[in-house]
């Protein structure tokens, strides 16, 4: 019975709306604690910065554990993706951050609080969401692309590597140049270099450009013509479910029951 | 009743064609005085320059004063976010341009006379308010983004403050880096230069050009969806009123009404 | 009696398949020739270069010539904007390419031969009509986008001028150097540059990017949507007049019709 | 008798589900052991790569020549494109590697194995031809811009050849230089070396960037038109088909004949 009006407790905290703002607070302010470190600071202000450290850790742990106590069946707080989410993010900033070895990585981790900022604000979840939703939709361009880089990397690979290893040395580092060859990245700069090897080299670099251009546009289309279908079909269910507009199907049926109606009015009028 | 006489004169003016065009000239004379100044000038045309510069001044302020004096509501004058705008314009570019100190500043502010431009061509202003009204539907779009980047700035200042300090030294010089990696300008060398210490430091930056990718190919297809929407809303609504066309459902009542017609007239019959 | 049969001639030969497609030849010949050009070539390749070059300008003296013979009321010829240009590049390449000062002229002069290629395809010819008539429409954005450059020009070269006079010297290099901003070219040199002056004036710059994107942004969804509403209305027109689908209106009227009928009907039956 | 068994079987073979996986396995293999080549391998691995390329080839050679036999009428097995392109691929990389003249080549063509991916799988298939099929309606777009690109090249080539001749010693150099220019790669770097010779020539490279910058959002903006225009009319004929919905020319029909039926029962009933 004590531990029904504790839950009941926790379940009020949680729902308050001074908490939500205060939680909302702590991680902005884990945000700036993170922007601050990245300064050269004075002693004083480290000891403060660790202090503070410890603090939002405590306090998310707190919150977390608020949050898992409310919940009625333990088992559907696992359910959430956002509550995992959360859970790992506090608890992997528990790691401590004055073991010299590990210390790198721990203040690493601690960025990562920031991120709670996506799972505590709704409409970012549902626009990440949104954005994850996009993803497998552009699957097949994904893999048509990878293999445009795939070929003109073993390509670029086979014939420049003696030029410049940097650039060409194998084919993970290839596959690097043609990514900054797409992002126009001083790639004529690439292009000479090889140019002087063999003269007609630019045809690799602009056929790949134009490839790479194709299949990129085709993408955006892709994700637009999507978009675009996707409001559509909401258009029409709303116009018809809103205004309830009948369809010219029932309104064709209306008029074949007048039809009827007046064959068996003559009907009885002949009878 | 002398006032209301010369308020009338004002309202005459202020409405005149030739007043317009008159301002609309000074407004250009004053943008192109502002470009000569930038080049090295003789005495004469300084002194030329520094008179139409007064002449220019006095005759903003007596036209904002023509305006203020037309207004019939004094209080209205404030009211229009465009007057406060001109006002604030005119006045802060009557700070004299000869104190030395105060020299820059004042050149300065005389280049926002030019923006005057924008308040005086009603298209401008539409075209501005519209500009407007579509920056908060891109707010949580804008929010996601800054986390990414605050995230990324954090990382980077972490890891690589000690490589490069010019670039990576604290989060505002590590925000302002990555920006410069999003519009790939010379971003290999960035990234080639921590890739020595941390050799797969490149995907930080592949993630991170992805990431703003996605997130601002996102943004770009919200407003096309929204203009999109508005359009055909805009045109739905322009169909139905224009062309005076009945909705499916009045037309479905037209018919339901010729059925009870035609049963009331059976039952006439019947009687 | 002899100048028409002459001139029946002319246009026969102007309507004659043949004819054009010689014509198209000449063209692309007179574009290779000005590519051959650019190399250089030996004795006798220059002496055939310059008689080629002379054969063309007979050869489009005599087609202008018989397409304004076979014209029937000569002031017509120059009604036709395509005419005028198609006259004005045959006059203009006549000047003779000898006099060692004009050389350089006239050899530019032959280069725009090339563009009668426009002239004679007719679909070319409709796609630069319509890029032509897009451009009025984008006035006033290209308007706003000039004050913001003009704006920014005049503070850059107020304030970076005594850093770098070769990138902010005066107002027309300033515009070029904020295109170059624009275009990402480099951009973080320009700002590194000013910025260990002016420590805070990488504001200036994202500013000015944030505003010519956006202002950019505008530019091209106005496009899209004004691309898109001309689309929708000649949908709507086609369906409305190749299918023959009666509107909503005239459906409601003929039941309308229908309803009187029947109370006519029922009077008569009163009767 | 013999023969059709031994055709049925290899229909057998080329339908199993398992002999597919199997296929796209080995091109997958064959792709990783391409990438595999590029690194520096010791003597084993190198005759273990040269082992496996041998077994892939051989693999792929039994493999079409399984799908030729499977084929009942073999003229038809060289009908469709993608039996042609994968036989052409299995053959030329049969070429063998060993002949220190020819190993680049043959090592290049092991490469293009890698596209036997595009024609296993349908997908992938699609989307290529869909790619293809936009191709001539951009047609007409990149002739004018091919256009534009020749006449700026005939320019420059004709004026900055004496400047640098690395950038505009030919046309086709100068074509290169001009891409290098549409894609913003240190652009500027060209013009400001020309300007010092011709200060005016910064009005080249920007009328340059407008119209081709001009001529690109044109074509996009065509293909996203033509995109939609496509999608409404499958929206469109769905909506007719699927849903059984009449048009509004029926539903009129479908008063007319009522009002006929009417004025017969009105003329018996007068009889």
């Amino acid at each position: 019975m004590k531990a029904s009006t504790l839950q009941a407790k926790f379940i009020q905290i949680r729902s308050n709306k001074l908490f939500e703002t205060f939680v909302v607070t702590v991680i902005i302010f884990s945000a700036l604690l993170v922007g601050v470190k990245t300064y050269e600071i004075s002693g004083t202000m480290y000891s403060m910065a660790k202090f503070l450290d410890w603090f939002i850790s405590a306090f998310f742990l707190t919150e977390i554990t608020i949050r898992f106590l409310a919940e009625h069946r333990k088992r559907d707080f696992f359910k959430s993706f956002w509550n995992l989410f959360d859970t790992l993010i506090v608890i992997i900033s528990l790691i401590p951050a004055d073991d010299t070895e590990l210390a790198l990585v721990a203040r690493l981790v601690r960025v990562f609080r920031v991120l709670r900022m996506i799972s505590i604000i709704p409409e970012l979840r549902i626009l990440l969401v949104s954005l994850i939703k996009a993803l497998p939709q552009l699957g097949y361009v994904m893999l048509l692309m990878f293999i445009i880089f795939y070929i003109y990397a073993a390509v670029g690979s086979t014939l420049f590597a003696t030029i410049n290893p940097d650039l060409w040395g194998n084919i993970i580092i290839s596959l690097l140049t043609l990514f900054r060859v797409m992002t126009f990245e001083d790639w004529t700069d690439v292009m000479y270099e090889t140019m002087e090897v063999y003269p007609l080299s630019w045809i690799f670099y602009l056929s790949f450009i134009f490839f790479t251009a194709f299949a990129f546009l085709n993408m955006v289309i892709g994700i637009v013509v999507n978009v675009m279908e996707q409001e559509n079909a909401n258009a029409r269910a709303e116009a018809l479910e809103e205004e309830g507009e009948p369809s010219l199907k029932e309104i064709s049926q209306q008029i074949s029951q007048l039809q009827l109606q007046m064959l068996s009015m003559n009907d009885r009028k002949d009878a």
